[in-house]
């Protein structure tokens, strides 16, 4: 199998579960889902995404013999985070974003009210997933995936990022500092996404560590091929605004060493990647082709 | 000891804990705390509170034998949930208030977009609070506890509730609909702070029913209560703007059935709560005394 055929049948996979999931059917312990504040997650979550969280956190458990059912509900788990990040982040407060996809953003669709709390309602949607009776996952394993996740997503992950990235349109931040931003902002949940194939598979510490840091290679990947795109792709290909973290004045690492470099570091990235995997073989051939596609993804 | 004492007793533990969990000090597997996210969350959460849930948590758990340490970790864990949802509710989208407790709401004090990001990184703390190692409780007790906070805190719950609410400003509710409207916005989490008491306990199916229907009596209580003091309070007493529920032409219980009714339910649902912990005697006071002190507050 192809690697962009196992790549669209994971992210379809993941959209049936996520439809189901998001749906508005009312579960025995609820009253009610009001139906405005679903249609809003959906419109958040269901907007034709890659599905690349779920898919490393699939194909990382995959590889090391971890209950794939799991790895499915988990992926969605962290692309609901994944998503309410986005909707927050499109905020007016924060990056003011009207397109995601090409689609209205979830407040210009709906409202910020709406918008604010669709947000808050998949970040805590994401927990419940991961607790839920439906993921047959021994209970320790559990806890470490909700410990894990709450880390990569909070004040010391994702949106500690979030915050650093708001304080770098004041005062632009050195290549450390654009170094931590990044590591935080993007780099953590996917850093996580493959973590969490490890915590699912029962790994040991060693193993853990191993695939972590993995999704740490993957994460940096992801973000330099982001800024290089965003230099070179034009809004059309995007389906968002580009070429505006320069015009805000907030670093890249390709502002600040240029498209040859970065070029050259996703290559060794990818490099690093791969030989962290060698000790697998052949069976870990999906995830390498993973890394290089991030690094020279077009879109 | 009587019950003022235990309640402030209560309150001083847990703002201790809270302080701590929400220092800036780094953990191992953090790379920075942003500072200015850090204050931010210090300060929606440190603001004087009433600590209400926390004392509900520790004192059911304490009623079955649980571990009192824990009871005091899942209160603060419960307590960040409670003032995440204060921060957004407060944002310009949403009811747009400059003050809370007499201070200046955190969109006010810092700005929108920090706002929104310590409200997100406050839900998050809340998961990561309950799975960290130092809650020393069993797996599937802790996979539980992130099972039922996240549904007494999602769309099905208190996020609900609050997109209800928001919709109520529009359309006036039917007293079904008020009831549904306060039973998911405020009465999910304090329902979520006795039935916590049990799982940490460790109690059965029915023992867990027990302290979660008592927790739906003192919930309603409590809202009730809230309805009757913003007709008859003033400005000064609560530190935040009242009679603003009556202007924006949102339906209480009380503005449709009177004030007389509103405090003969009181009583009603006082005995409610009394009956329902009947069985463990006088070891049960210290709960009864609270669901008095929930119906009769005057701040």
């Amino acid at each position: 199998m192809t690697f962009e055929t196992q790549f669209r049948g994971n992210a379809a996979r993941t959209e049936a579960l996520l439809t189901k999931l998001l749906s508005s059917e009312t579960r025995a312990d609820e009253i009610t889902r009001p139906e405005n504040l679903a249609e809003a997650m959906r419109h958040g979550v269901l907007n034709g995404g890659k599905r690349l969280r779920p898919f490393l956190v699939i194909e990382t458990a995959s590889l090391l013999n971890g209950d794939a059912e799991v790895a499915l509900r988990v992926g969605a788990a962290l692309e609901c985070l994944h998503c309410y990040s986005l909707v927050h982040d499109d905020l007016p407060a924060m990056d003011n974003d009207d397109l995601r996809r090409g689609q209205p953003t979830v407040h210009r669709k709906f409202d910020e009210a709406t918008a604010i709390l669709a947000g808050d309602s998949l970040l805590t949607l994401a927990f419940d997933i991961i607790a839920a009776p439906e993921t047959h996952l021994p209970d320790d394993r559990k806890a470490a995936l909700v410990l894990a996740l709450a880390r990569a997503a909070g004040i010391g992950g994702m949106a500690g990022g979030q915050a650093l990235d708001l304080a770098a349109e004041k005062t632009a931040p050195d290549e450390a500092g654009i170094i931590t931003l990044q590591a935080m902002k993007t780099g953590a949940l996917i850093r996580f996404a493959c973590e969490a194939g490890a915590i699912i598979a029962g790994s040991d510490d060693v193993e853990r560590h191993r695939l972590r840091n993995f999704g740490e290679k993957i994460g940096l990947a992801f973000q330099l091929a982001d800024d290089l795109l965003d230099l070179t792709s034009d809004a059309a290909t995007m389906g968002k605004a580009t070429g505006k973290d320069a015009g805000r004045s907030k670093g890249t690492l390709v502002a600040l060493r240029g498209a040859e470099w970065a070029t050259a570091r996703l290559r060794e990235l990818v490099k690093e990647a791969t030989d962290l995997l060698a000790l697998y073989g052949d069976r870990a051939d999906i995830l390498i082709e993973t890394a290089k596609f991030v690094a020279e993804r077009k879109n």
